[in-house]
């Protein structure tokens, strides 16, 4: 393909008002954070055993050897070259693995962090080494054919049989069998099974159980073990997802692991001291997933925004040559608010992953206060940054025009390994409610006359006294929708204004004699949107307090105006909420509209290079559309003749079924 | 697979307060058409040579392969049957393909249309039994790798040789090679191709020419000609979408479609008297697609909702049995507003095509008054329906959970199948840019004193002499939240309101010296929401009229509650366009809020019947999670089971990869 720089691309570039390595230095967390990222990244591109191979040609089996196969380089080559910084695995698998959906993912990111919580020293000895060596190739098995959110609901039972000292798994019927666990279909030979715990013919819940699914050797399913692959899906045709039906398996005592909760020899039942431990892999995984949006979501815009600036098209004045359609005021409004959103994004996901590690170090210490916030947040910032990043993809894969629907593009790729993140790890309504829930905890509290502390701590400033909603109106506040700080404050008070319809709307049904369950139901959909503002409101707050760290003054001044834009836009497709309780009049609303529209036009000249800074490999967007360089017609032209649709033998449905009915006439 | 009635679904049907059959009377338009369609589908449903195949299970070759066979079938047994009438045909089609993308396709939809339409009669004569008998296989060539909404831009020239007679076609660049025409990558041996037609020296814009591609017999491709498959895509696996590059190619002068211009054997060029009726086609096609809009929405609502009423999870009270999906007010937030919008999409689709055979036969009699506004009616509706459903059918799937992810769902292929649309047969910002110029056209006329009929009527009764937009508060209105009637009016003033700051931005832009065309597409996100709220107001009172149609009670009752949650439901999304012009009070807001939730409660017990009504088949839908009967996870398993993942040779990747990792340890 061709490498030279692209003339439309290259004067985008001389157009940026500052420096975008400076901009990555800030993006990676600092310039020797860059440096060393780029090292690894280099690594592999000048690495002949990490050839890059389009996904898109291949079948759904095909990817899945793929995957196999480049995860066993992937781990030679972490020991050849001795990675071991967690963050540099992370870099190293981002660009090796492109998506890095793959069958032994789950064995290093479930199995093993499973056994090192909650197993015992004994049983860490038995089986972390064999599963770090890939003897034990292991996954997690939690949901069900007819189970997912509601853990309570689970079917699968493992009975203890202290005759034997064993214990029986079993999935007693058809929606108790397992379903979904990445790695299971094909490439485990063990599994974390969560199944509920019968000993002494009482039931405690769900525990935790280490369980052979296929013999080691020749990797045949063990006698009772029923598994297979549940079947093709939307995306993640690399990953072999399972099913296990386990039919009276027995599995010895000491494969239930027992850091917390223990089944004696006998089969007493010792209790756990405290699950909230438990939380911290929840929230870990949670928090890693705002990361993991932002970056989805630069990929997605980045493509979209460097094929706006190649491609050509329609005319603005007549007679004029084709416009970059950039420069469309349209597209402007479909991607820089994505662009603004990324970035916005990618500071909450950096906060997250502080915020992660600051708070593990406090329950090392014994100081579990902040978890039930933290707890909060990132379920509610999951589900928000990952909705808005659904969504976002695909504005971006249709800004692209016909060729965004050619995987030559990348994004229906992005897209499809993207969206389960709105369902797995919790889903985002599910989440939205967990967030509410502490809402509403927090403003019962304030109600009760206790200050709260954290990102809810709008909620002290709520007049405690009033009878009307319609009077937080009179908070003295005139917004300046230049200022990101006073955007803050306008979406500060509309979480608060929606906290309290939310909480007083469930009031309200509890006092028409509705149980607190059946109430928490009909007010559900208020509860979620007073979560969403909440998320909202913390994702201007993080992004407008980031500008504040900012030293570089050219940069400081484009991203104080992404952060507008993100703001603005905002209060603009949610109006309403800004207007019914007066936190802006109707004619600020006519400004925001107006000041929107300007803001497009002052971010045009850096639009390719506030996308360049997110420095994207090129083999790590898996676009052909999106290339940093090239010519991208002859680019698409070249991919398509080597498409292996050009390669099959293209006559033999024309003559078979065709040529027959022709001779028919 | 089961076929014993779900029980959950059983109960549902008992609850319905209404005859599911007569509601089917009427989405079909009769009785009657009922009769006929299912006596049709029946053919199909019990002939042995239409058995159903599960596309999921196959590669893209195979889709392809099997799509031709079935196309093949197809036209077997419409010759057996006798079937004739267009509709008729069409019921044939929907059930038998699926989703009817398929590479012979644009023979009949495309090629022959444009034969007639532009042909001459002595041309018609030549091509049209051939093509009819599939010895010709034609397809239509337009957009090309650098161009597509832009005709003007398209590079492909067609230079007359008065010499030998014959036109010389070319694809000059690598942008100007045609791309996406179905059918063009393996299956055609004939193309209508658009070129910019050259004689004596000058250029004469786009026209049409019969292209011979492949050769009859060998079906291999021409000298002179590059032809070839474009490479996967996000969907459309079935579809050879093709790319074809002309090398100085010639075909005799009699090859272009002659009806309207000519070039007679000198070189001379003869103009057309008119171009409008080309846009019957264009206008043909989108009406159309809106109607496959609401069909595709439909689909997705009968799937999740199904599935919704199948599914227990989580617990609402305690101690109590798992509810169904359905009873959690957030999960009927997702999916009522979309049945709602099922129905007026399919009102409005119904609409549009009376209106255009309406029109159509006016045509015919020479009236063409109506033309322009049913050109951006229909542009406008196909962009604002199309938009709708592509959000929705993935919210449907979303609302699946983890199983929404599978393609057991069959939500992830109508999702694919269906979202080109929002880029085809004209890209929807483009449709809606093309709706704001008559909207704009219309609201200059009123302002110059003129009146304007049709569904722009409104924009009669803008008070001509106001200075300030805001006067727009001072019309005489108070909405009853409650009528159908009343919301129409609600968004009657927004969509006036929302036309007349569009025409104002566009002027101030005018008046700071900027030229026309630079003014409109500064303009141009103000023109796009005027649009939106045209349409969007038209589907509210084409569905509130619809009403007044319906003699049955309870059905009437029932749509009804739709209509209102459909009107509702948008002014709660869209509220800050409400309250800024005093349409709604604040208060009023807050009410409609409260009503949407009482509505899905009114709603709920006809939820299952609302979709049974559409009447799908489940062979049409594609699904086994939204089959109409037998027991759902039953069926998931023995679909897994069969699927070929599970009949791969397991463990070769395994032994090749892990293993020696494993040794190595």
């Amino acid at each position: 393909m061709a490498v030279t720089m692209n003339e439309d691309l290259r004067r985008e570039r001389a157009s940026a008002t500052f420096n975008p390595e400076l901009l990555t230095h800030i993006l990676d967390g600092s310039p020797e954070n860059t440096r060393r990222r780029r090292e690894i990244e280099n690594l592999i591109l000048n690495d002949p055993d990490f050839k890059h191979e389009d996904l898109n040609f291949l079948t759904c089996s095909q990817r899945y050897k793929v995957a196999v196969r480049k995860r066993a380089t992937l781990v030679k080559k972490i020991r050849e070259f001795g990675i071991s910084d967690p963050d540099e695995i992370m870099w190293f698998k981002k660009l090796h693995m492109i998506n890095f959906v793959e069958p032994v993912g789950l064995n290093f990111s479930m199995f093993i962090p499973t056994l090192l919580n909650q197993g015992t020293t004994a049983q860490k000895e038995k089986w972390l080494l064999p599963a770090q060596g890939l003897q034990i190739i292991g996954t997690y098995a939690q949901t069900e054919l007819g189970h997912g959110t509601h853990l309570r609901g689970l079917e699968t039972t493992a009975t203890y049989d202290p005759e034997t000292q064993e214990f029986v798994l079993n999935s007693p019927t058809v929606t108790s069998i397992k379903w979904w666990p990445g790695g299971l279909g094909k490439t485990s030979n063990h599994a974390i099974v969560l199944a509920q715990l019968y000993t002494q013919g009482k039931c405690y819940g769900l525990h935790a159980f280490i369980v052979p699914i296929r013999e080691i050797g020749t990797h045949k399913p063990l006698p009772g073990i029923t598994v297979g692959d549940i079947g093709p899906k939307f995306g993640y045709d690399e990953m072999d997802n399972g099913y296990l039906k386990m039919d009276h398996y027995r599995i010895p005592r000491e494969n239930m692991l027992m850091k917390y909760a223990q089944v004696k020899p006998d089969g007493t039942y010792v209790k756990p001291v405290s699950n909230k431990l438990t939380y911290g892999t929840m929230v870990f995984i949670r928090s890693f997933l705002v990361g993991e949006a932002a970056r989805s979501l630069a990929k997605a815009c980045t493509i979209a925004i460097r094929y706006s600036a190649v491609r050509h098209q329609s005319e603005i004045k007549p007679g004029e040559p084709e416009p970059q359609i950039l420069d469309f005021q349209t597209q402007q409004y479909k991607l820089f608010p994505l662009l603004a959103t990324a970035y916005a994004f990618h500071f909450v996901g950096a906060y997250m992953k502080e915020t992660y590690h600051r708070i593990n170090e406090d329950i090392g210490h014994g100081d579990l206060s902040e978890l039930p916030e933290l707890h909060a947040l990132t379920a509610g910032l999951k589900a928000f940054t990952s909705w808005t990043t659904n969504t976002a993809i695909e504005a971006c894969r249709m800004a692209c025009g016909g060729h965004g629907y050619s995987h030559c593009s990348g994004l229906p790729n992005i897209y499809v390994t993207f969206t389960p993140t709105c369902t797995f790890e919790g889903e985002n309504t599910v989440m939205m409610l967990q967030t509410a829930r502490f809402l509403m905890k927090s403003y019962d509290q304030v109600h009760s006359g206790k200050l709260v502390c954290g990102m809810v701590s709008y909620l002290n400033d709520l007049p405690s006294q009033r009878i009307q909603p319609q009077q937080v109106a009179v908070w003295p506040t005139v917004v300046d929708i230049n200022s990101p700080h006073s955007l803050t404050e306008a979406y500060r008070l509309r979480a608060a204004r929606l906290v309290e319809i939310a909480a007083k709307n469930l009031q309200t049904e509890v006092s028409h004699r509705k149980s607190k369950e059946v109430a928490w139901n009909l007010t559900s959909v208020d509860l979620v949107r007073a979560s969403e503002a909440h998320c909202h409101y913390v994702t201007v707050k993080l992004f407008s307090e980031q500008l504040l760290k900012i030293q570089d003054k050219p940069i400081q001044a484009v991203l104080r105006n992404l952060c507008l834009l993100y703001s603005l836009y905002g209060i603009s497709q949610k109006a309403g909420d800004f207007l019914q309780e007066n936190i802006l009049t109707d004619s600020q609303i006519t400004q925001v509209h107006q000041r929107i529209k300007e803001l497009l036009t002052v971010i045009r000249p850096d639009a390719v290079t506030l996308i360049d800074a997110f420095d994207f490999q090129d083999v790590s967007l898996g676009s052909v559309l999106g290339h940093y360089d090239g010519n991208v017609y002859e680019n698409l032209f070249e991919w398509a003749k080597t498409s292996p649709l050009n390669k099959d033998e293209v006559h033999e449905s024309f003559y078979k079924h065709l040529k027959p009915l022709q001779s028919k006439l």
